[in-house]
């Protein structure tokens, strides 16, 4: 094992002749992004106050063409949310609506629940086994590493509600999409696809869920009374604040590097994504504090990544004719890097033994398989730009994932450390090498 | 290491030729009761459900002489409770008011925060830093086996607000007494002592918390705009629920034991208390299917404790005069026993050295100094009955007491097996002890 110092620890050392104390880098941007702006739901007056926050950070940091690139968008907001069973056991239930969730009429909605054990048993049931009822889908999600079990059970959240409107339910509730057990619910949008009217769609916390399975388990008929008032706002303005590290050759392409700047309202977005901004800026600061690389280094705080990737839409469409040499995005959490993927066009490349070579000082290793980017940088990926992934450790990341405990005590500064080394390493790997980095052959979609 | 069948699992082995499933023991009563009924507060119709789920369940089990012994109380409910940070840094928090907490009006209040580390130094703060601002009190409890950190810092919300209030303060927030680091607060009563203003009293989540500590660490002025509309209901019905496994020996004295069977309002109280009556009335049922005791063994489901105890004093009122040989309580959730005290008449009694041997056997050792029973038993400890404390390990305890968390999912199967088995013996062992168990001298307060 190599014992490092992280450029956070390195740049604090140095600075201990400055009068004033240096911009926050890693755990200090985090700190300071959850704590002076706390949520910071997309299109909303807090984003805003999150960019001009990023704004003055990236521009103290000494990062060159740091500005703002603004873009509409359509505002879902949260209102009253409460679920009680009425009968045959009366007690409340905690829940939290979906994004794009309809509402119930104020004073809310009593029908009876009917339960499905996955989204295939919902999808295999009858019309009339689910109309003018509550649909209930729980599930058994697991954490793992790679969080692949996200692939597996986030359906559940994404398309499980128009689905059961099309059934003609009157609402749908999920166990949430999460491996704690706490009484946090995890929100996240649901799609409704064109033409289905959007019907009351919230997630119970996962101890709520596991309560009504009980209930229902009892074999009797169970009543629930629920509340939703969450409405669309109308169109609004959200923003992607972008910086860069001027390299050498501007012939040479873009790097294109970031996390996102907005959050869920529930918590103060620590893990997500204020974790990624902090690691790709930490990273980039190395690079801008070092020797000059030979390619730019674009960073990206994207805005209104949660309710459906709209400032990743807005930069592919704004820059998409630039030449990209490669994307890479932090969407992650701020655990450890345990492994690597890298789609480049050359099947032999230099970068990815320079990178296999490097990483795996500080114990991360290639990974079999295609990188994909995310939601950010995806409509780049789709046009062919190089990519790649650092993946992070989710094993904790879906314990805590759009639910209110998303906040600063989730953040372990040990492994945030070593992810911000990781991508220290890579990118500056990646700005210096003879990798000519040509466009891939365009992806049919985003994978 | 002894390996123990018990007696729930060899009841379940021995029922496999029943036509029926029997009545629930062990980890089947606290699922029945949280499910069936959820949360219990004290005085309310659900904790009058929860009695008669009791007295059902008992009679089932076969248990002599249930009945509920009704008494009167006054009822403090929950209502609204929000907290925004105004400025500098406008943010929402997530609270719970404690119990007998003072009313906001119902559009809140808006005032400076003025916070302090420690209880001792809100005690030494003039009032004129206090008068017309929202006191925050903040500490650093941490998890111990023994629970001791409760003794610690549970000061601060039983007596912190009275101590704000005779200051002049406006409100009253405290740093929630937890060791997790969640979203959901902890409740729990304050005590506003005589001729005392109740003002609005509230527990912020741990994390919040601790965001409201470095947003005063900036050094800036910090407003809060504070909402909390609970209300006192007037006197309402609770009721302690007893039952017996009657002995062969009436002068022998009763062996009084049991848990409480209310919780708060937040949690469906799995682990305070539904354990505590979980594992004494599953450690009785094994008396009751065993060989006759001597002592008779009065197994209460006490109501009322979470407010102030009320269940304890009541019983103490009925049965004060009546030969007790014995109390003990289970009240500290469902994980593992590791020790026990004995406060006894007999300075060498046989009954210390048969559990020490017995007891032993499963891995609990005797500790050093008095045992106390708990706030259910304890105004029969107070005139002197002896008393044994079955201490169980309070690691996670704090993590979920007074909390939405506290539910059925927190209970470990294995770890509340052993609880159940360090109570049977203790109880086999008490029932026939040659200890003629006199009662001790009166102690004067409940220690």
């Amino acid at each position: 094992m190599r014992i490092f110092i992280a450029p956070l620890a390195a740049a604090l050392l140095s600075s201990t002749a400055l009068a004033a104390p240096p911009p926050a880098t890693g755990y200090g941007i985090i700190e300071g992004l959850t704590t002076e702006v706390g949520q910071r739901l997309a299109g909303t007056e807090a984003e805003a106050r999150a960019r001009d926050w990023a704004v003055a950070h990236l521009k103290a940091l000494g990062f060159a063409n740091v500005h703002v690139e603004p873009f509409d968008m359509p505002v879902w907001v949260r209102g009253a949310e409460t679920a009680e069973v009425v009968a045959p056991f009366p007690q409340k239930l905690v829940l939290a609506a979906l994004g794009n969730s309809g509402a119930t009429p104020e004073a809310g909605i009593t029908a009876e629940i009917v339960g499905f054990p996955s989204l295939e048993a919902l999808k295999a049931a009858p019309d009339a086994a689910v109309k003018g009822k509550i649909v209930f889908v729980w599930h058994r999600m697991l954490a793992t590493q790679d969080g692949s079990s996200y692939g597996t059970y986030g359906a559940i959240r994404f398309s499980g509600a128009a689905i059961a409107s099309k059934k003609g339910a009157a609402a749908m509730l999920i166990r949430s999409i999460g491996t704690d057990h706490h009484r946090v619910a995890h929100t996240g949008v649901t799609d409704w696809g064109d033409g289905v009217k959007p019907i009351p769609a919230a997630a119970l916390t996962v101890p709520d869920a596991e309560q009504l399975e009980r209930i229902l388990a009892r074999g009797k008929s169970v009543t629930l009374h629920l509340t939703l008032t969450p409405h669309m706002t109308g169109t609004h303005q959200s923003g992607n604040v972008i910086a860069e590290v001027p390299g050498t050759d501007p012939s040479a392409g873009i790097v294109l590097i970031g996390g996102h700047l907005d959050s869920w309202d529930l918590g103060t977005g620590a893990i997500d994504d204020a974790a990624g901004v902090a690691i790709t800026t930490t990273a980039a600061k190395s690079i801008l504090d070092g020797p000059r690389g030979k390619r730019t280094i674009r960073l990206v705080w994207f805005g209104a990544e949660e309710p459906g990737g709209f400032g990743g839409l807005a930069y592919a469409k704004a820059h998409g004719g630039e030449k990209h040499a490669l994307a890479a995005e932090a969407d992650f959490g701020g655990d450890k890097v345990w492994g690597f993927r890298a789609s480049l066009a050359l099947p032999k490349s230099p970068l990815r033994d320079d990178l296999t070579a490097r990483l795996n000082l500080i114990g991360v290793e290639p990974r079999p398989g295609a990188a994909h980017g995310g939601t950010d940088v995806g409509p780049m990926v789709v046009k062919g730009t190089p990519v790649i992934d650092l993946e992070q450790d989710g094993t904790r990341y879906f314990e805590i994932h759009h639910t209110a405990d998303d906040t600063l005590d989730k953040i372990d500064p040990v492994q945030l450390a070593q992810a911000i080394e990781a991508w220290s390493i890579m990118l500056r790997t990646v700005v210096d090498s003879d990798d000519p980095l040509a466009p891939l052959p365009p992806r049919q979609e985003q994978e």
